[in-house]
């Protein structure tokens, strides 16, 4: 597993392609056949993440144009590998010395020289944050996956920095995906005010999974927060995750932190408080799935800093061209596609969970 | 992967086991032929997680003397699969009607059974926390072969409820494992009030990992970090996890959240902080490893709580028995375990990293 | 994967033990909760391969019974790991310097040794057949899984050195499981006469699997005849496989070859031959899937050989005990056993082919 | 995993594409940093297979131009994904309606059907022959990394139809890959007269693996030789493996087929003969590695066939193109292809046999 780019074990995603070389792109093995599915379920994912759309993101202009080459017939996916490509078109030649020679604080270079003796050092290559469109144009097939079982995925900044989202408007839109008005309007002159200083900032995301009925997940080493902390994690920037009341449950007791059964009558089961997060023993309860996850400041600021280089000697680096301030809108959607691929997995496996399913599933066959 | 009872890519854990059945335990196939092994090696990471040492932990008496079935002869590992296998000797015949038809707020009653239709109710079955005696053992082989290569790992409780360790004091043993004795004490007070109301405390456990060398790790999916989330994260009560500056890391700028580069002018790298928590890119920067959790109150709580039976009836349930109120002491040497069979199964895909490392190994084969 | 212990990706199981170590046994993680299952299931499977049995097997007096100790409640499986474990009775302490020291021509002490550097040597220790005791076992379990699934998977002894089973009769039983008394007899002749000598003989093993729908199985890598070929082979004495018309087919021509797809007028469609065995194109094709491999003669004879020690230094052994002068008898129930772990891990991905089969499976969870 | 396009565990590919969509091609994870590569490394594998080059094969005209789109920097690989893109040049629309509504004989249309209820059929889709081209590509990349230890694969035609090599010329050189003047030319007859009754051929593939020492592949499930099996017979047509003596094991004693090991007077220990074909207990002796496969005829003929269509009513098919009139040649290098991925996969496990490999691969990082 020299560089571990496969995640999944039934709704299976490996990704490939470094941020400067020819193409990046994944394959998807194990989607069901029967799914409608076109380039254009794509695109909107693919524009969430786009740079070059805000003032707080980078200038890079890709179009970012996924191609699916297979797996797909007349609109249909056919159970077969579904591979998507991503062309670099933005392939500029450019002056590399410096980070070919200097490691950067806060990026890979380091350790990816640690680890393989050789990287593609062109704009972070294979660390750059570049490598997550593959995991976005995966993630929307398997929402699209998801959509057909009603099950709906949506993340959102939840703090920049010091400020936090207070209450939650849906109807609020913005570049930072910040769903409410004054919280964003407190965060971009919060962004602002660090650009201005060549500095960057951090934030949290919230994701909320609807539509998941109690049962899915596996119980002891695949729970389903697991996995789920496992996907979000593997996002480059994101430096923690919590589910529920998360962190906040160390601080509570059993009484407060347990989440009541109640009963509507009629015999469907519901929790009146969701402090679990959607999640007890993991496996889903029913409620929705909640997780946030912490997202380190962008890592490439343009202040002089000091490193080293790879023969050991101490130097001053100054990286050059312009940087997401903020990572955190961008990787919304990153979050979303993540925990579509994690629901994906786990759901294709539910069938298994039980004799009598595998019978229903086969009835017919 | 109907029960996900399988952990690691390479040094691979499968557990099993129900906490009432006649036998909980593992097999570990993969390590490596050639490492001195005895049931001895298991003792004192058996004795952190057993019950009934302090007045902080259940009563159940349990032996948990492990077992070693396979894969050790003249008490060194052969290369083929390790069994481990640990009797349940305290299965006394309960009246568990209760809890074979109530839904234990907080816990997995209610999952399981809309998971598999079934459930092994007796003590909670396979959800039970005596689950992690299995992954203790397997943690216990790994944490062993670790310690060949110099990779050390100590977890301890860093908070319980509102009072945290202000000075690490590595002289200080107590039966919380909290390395601050002015913290203990009130750290016990807290605990002891919150039993006397049947109450129950959640808390925070820390782990640092040190000796891993820069490199180790996979820079997409099998991040470390995601990795170690994906590891802890599976331990029934933890919430949360994070790494390095972790959520604070959200408050920070890039200015302040990168580590400096420096050089001990022989050419040797470090870093000047750790708030990168010893890893970058998903890959191992020669820093300690510094991971936290958070973990839940104690779900098993002793005064009576509204609930839902199996029919959808609202009920009242009173937990019988004597539970831990916290479960932060006994957890701390699971998280161990977690981390040290995660850095086990990293190592051994470290020398697919690099041909020169392939020829090494088998040089002389 | 040091010692490639775990065979299936949904149906998972993994074995340990040593020949004469404490135990054998398996853990089944992924059968579907909701299976009736007992230790009596398993007792008829384990029979079949138990030595002392005949006049054609060892002497080893191995009780081999089987004992369930979790994923089993109130007599039906829970969906979590079914752990089964044999205990070894028949640990002598023997003299094993000759083993230990000298390589036995046509068995694994000595590619043991250049693998790991170390052997447990009593009894062939994780290379002896014994190993097989632990995959009948799971076999069991998958074979009563397939059973509800109106799946039937048959063996049976098809040629004994040069004497072939002619015309199949189903009421003939024997204890070379040939169904054809008259190939029988002279097979036992044949036998008989090698045993005179110290000499041993091989044998063709032939498998039949009833009711296996069209669809069951994966297009590429994972075709369903693939699948059983690496199943099979992984038995320790069989040298080769062939499915359908098999090394037949390198002699017809596509005219002969190819199988006629016909229909009932009721549009059920079949074909009018089976030189395919079942499988077209590494899917199930409706007619019974038929695949015969070989079986190489015991390597343990009663004739002084010519062999190496470990030093290198060239010797005579004599290998002592009474072995079994064909392994072929003993093994049928072990190609079945390992044919119906193969089609319980296709049966488990079954549902995740169509969009429409998760939905019907799921539909009113 | 449903379907299958992954194999290996370390060295591992997954492969996409059909027949007539956009592209082919692979990804392959886990091929370790250091090796040098280049698209010039890969054509003289791809040129093997290409259709098109003598009257054997059919007339498709593809450039088969495998390109690089990442994991290669400056001509050396970085230990991140190889993907591989093979670019379909031959997208003539033709009429498939034959195809579409028909089952060819034979082929796996009926199956593909079945399973997932569409199907890409044009040339065949994802079940064409095609699929081996993304293979070879990747078995070509494992090559080059056996290459560097040593280890040399070479398969060849053994036998066409009846037509079997007598005696090996390793000068000889033709378009059957047949390596005796006089077979060769026997076989061309037999092809050609069967082709001009538009019938097909079948015949058998050998392969001899060179270099690889005592020590290689799993002693359980993951035979060296179960592995070998699984990768050939994963081949669309392949219908029998067999390893050294194979079938004819069956026939012999354990006298005459047990190997005799020997020694050199230096401590070097190899075997007086090979019936083994190189692997003991599924771990390699040291010899050469040897193995058969048999090849059915080309389904594909050149005459009426009867067979259904999809709604089930019995019809007359008329296949047309042109087809090889026997796959054997060109299936020559998709088993060397096959087997330097098992090979490969298994050679990145062996530094995990034993912790004195793994210290001496680790020791300087």
């Amino acid at each position: 597993m020299s560089s571990g780019s496969t995640f999944g074990n039934n709704f299976r995603v490996t990704t490939f392609g470094e941020s400067h070389g020819k193409a990046l792109g994944c394959v998807i093995d194990g989607c069901p056949a029967g799914l409608a599915l076109t380039e254009e379920d794509l695109i909107p994912y693919m524009s969430r993440r786009k740079p070059g759309q805000s003032k707080f993101t980078t200038a890079r202009n890709e179009a970012d144009a996924p191609e699916i080459l297979s797996g797909v017939f007349e609109g249909v996916t056919t159970g077969t590998p579904i591979a998507i490509l991503i062309k670099n078109n933005d392939q500029r030649s450019k002056d590399y010395s410096d980070i070919a020679e200097l490691y950067r604080p806060g990026h890979a270079d380091y350790t990816f020289d640690k680890k393989f003796g050789i990287r593609d050092y062109r704009g972070g290559g294979r660390s750059s944050g570049r490598e997550t469109a593959a995991r976005v144009a995966a993630g929307a097939v398997a929402a699209k996956l998801l959509d057909s079982l009603d099950i709906k995925i949506h993340a959102y900044t939840s703090s920049v920095g010091p400020i936090s989202v207070i209450s939650y408007d849906p109807s609020e839109t913005n570049d930072l995906f910040m769903p409410d008005h004054e919280a964003y309007e407190k965060a971009s002159e919060y962004i602002e005010k660090l650009m201005s200083e060549g500095n960057s900032a951090g934030g949290v995301i919230e994701c909320v999974i609807k539509g998941v009925t109690a049962g899915l997940g596996d119980p002891v080493f695949d729970k389903l927060d697991a996995r789920l902390a496992y996907a979000v994690m593997s996002i480059g920037a994101v430096k923690g995750f919590e589910i529920g009341s998360g962190f906040d449950s160390a601080l509570s007791t059993g009484l407060v932190n347990n989440d009541q059964f109640i009963s509507d009558g009629a015999g469907n089961i519901s929790k009146k408080t969701n402090h679990s997060g959607g999640v007890l023993g993991g496996i889903s309860d029913g409620s929705d799935i909640v997780f946030r996850c912490a997202v380190k400041p962008t890592a490439s600021i343009s202040v002089p800093q000091r490193t080293v280089d790879k023969a050991g000697n101490e130097k001053e680096i100054l990286i050059k061209g312009r940087h997401d301030p903020v990572i955190v809108p961008r990787a919304v959607v990153v979050v979303e596609a993540m925990a579509a691929l994690t629901i994906a997995d786990a759901v294709l496996s539910r069938p298994n969970d039980r004799l009598e399913y595998i019978h229903r599933a086969l009835k017919s066959t």
